[in-house]
């Protein structure tokens, strides 16, 4: 086993943001609690806490784990099959926010750290993660404040850290058999261990907290704005695409199923209640249409700003 | 290509078919009618029928479809690479049927001829599909006629083949994630081509029509049994059973969705309405858990009947 304890000071701060993003959650549900449910597997341990049907959040979903080996399954890492078989653990944060009110749009976040130990020498590190957001109905500004929260946090780090992890993050939550984004973005980046380890930790905290910071105040903004019932319509009908991305295509999601991770805390990110309507277009002209026109078009979120 | 005119027979019993389940759909459906989609796209055209909303089915898609090739993808035959790249063509019927009332049970079928023509020697061909029966609420006597009928069609081309296609049913329709199975099975058959075509030709018919009748005898045995909100909450969230085994599992999505096929003939397999809930499990003693416990268990459904 890699000895975990040379890196819990990332670990108790991935527990920090866990706890940060259900405060965040509770300060808005009066008669709703989370849900605390702590497992074992025979991969490790981890803490699940979901909370369903609040006023706010038809469902908010935030999992700590915590798994380790000594036998590193080589599917865990594509492209580095040198560190098949070897010692390892991972740890990290991942959430799902679905509010209930269309006009709030879905987060996601993740956040994790991958350490492996080939023999007799240091332990191999790196981090992984990021945040999207998933509008209904879309507002400028709330696309606009996502992303220039995200671009502080990466500016700080080099000029290009910005463009290259929402680059990635475009990429990456992409439907392909409907040629659509699954939402505006944010950031994403992988096997990150280049500014050394105190840097890249550094990055990953403020990552964290800028996704909380950036989220609540969205939240805050729109949970007042009234809905209709062909609204909530619309919502179930566009979770449809979250369910296609999170079973077709998500690799945590896939990872984790196919290694026997738990069931219910991978699924957590599915949401509440979901439609499909067969062949459903938007009018143009309507909301709706927009959000596919104007919105779920990968775009420089930050030069609007600076246009404006 | 292939000559696909020495298989008219076949193709026009597929549409066939195609109509007799529509008709067993509208014959319940007074005020919502199918809407029929022609397509053509690079591989070939279809037809799809969807229908949404009705009194007794909240949706119904039945697919046909028709594509041909010179070059046989190399993925389209897993074990047969030595086709690769030769002419062929494919001709099939997908059916689901998503009823609203939750004593009546979801249905799927799905049957198809494959050929494909080597250099310069006679077309190889095969049969493939088989249906299955996906209840929210179990009745035995539903069970043992759905699989009765089943039993009788394949009884007279052979002592094994019930046995045979029933086992890779309940083998085919299971969510290893969850160690469930989907719903109570049927039959489920690929590379059929030992018996001879005609013989083939004749079996595939068979368990057409034998669909068509188990199924709408029992929704006309269940239809009128009242239900409540929480039965229609129970189904929502096994119908997300359903979603999480079409998009994680099922070869036909996937194969279709990767290779450029039509989304939304593929995708109206999915649900109308579903919901996911956090943990949830049924209560011992109720009829949502007996589904689990008795009726997801695969089984000798037509020996309960001689025992009975």
């Amino acid at each position: 086993m890699v000895d975990s304890s040379d890196f819990a000071g990332v670990i108790s701060g991935l527990k920090s943001w866990q706890n940060s993003i259900c405060a965040g959650v509770s300060s808005y549900e009066d008669g709703v609690k989370f849900t605390v449910d702590k497992w074992h597997s025979k991969l490790g341990q981890g803490e699940s806490r979901v909370l369903e049907r609040g006023a706010i959040f038809e469902s908010a979903g935030v999992n700590f784990s915590h798994v380790s080996g000594n036998n590193l399954p080589a599917a865990a890492l594509p492209g580095r099959s040198e560190l098949a078989g070897k010692p390892y653990f991972a740890a990290g944060v991942s959430t799902v926010l679905h509010p209930r009110n269309p006009f709030i749009p879905t987060a996601h976040a993740n956040l994790r750290i991958f350490v492996v130990a080939p023999d007799s020498r240091r332990p191999i590190w790196w981090f992984g993660g990021g945040y999207d957001l998933t509008p209904y109905y879309g507002f400028i500004d709330d696309c606009v404040l996502w992303h220039k929260n995200a671009k502080l946090v990466c500016d700080r780090y080099g000029e290009h850290v910005y463009d290259d992890f929402k680059k990635n993050c475009d990429d990456y939550f992409y439907l392909k058999h409907r040629d659509e984004h699954r939402g505006i973005g944010g950031l994403f980046f992988d096997n990150l261990n280049t500014w050394g380890f105190d840097n890249c930790a550094d990055f990953v905290r403020e990552v964290a907290s800028s996704f909380t910071r950036s989220y609540f105040t969205i939240v805050s903004g729109r949970r007042k704005i009234p809905y209709s019932a062909a609204q909530r319509d619309f919502q179930a009908y566009r979770r449809g695409r979250y369910v296609e991305f999170n079973l077709l295509y998500d690799r945590g999601t896939k990872f984790g199923l196919d290694s026997g991770g738990r069931t219910e805390s991978i699924l957590m990110s599915l949401p509440p209640t979901v439609s499909w309507r067969y062949n459903w277009q938007a009018e143009v002209g309507t909301a709706e249409h927009e959000l596919y026109s104007r919105f779920l078009q990968p775009q420089d979120w930050v030069g609007l700003l600076a246009d404006a």
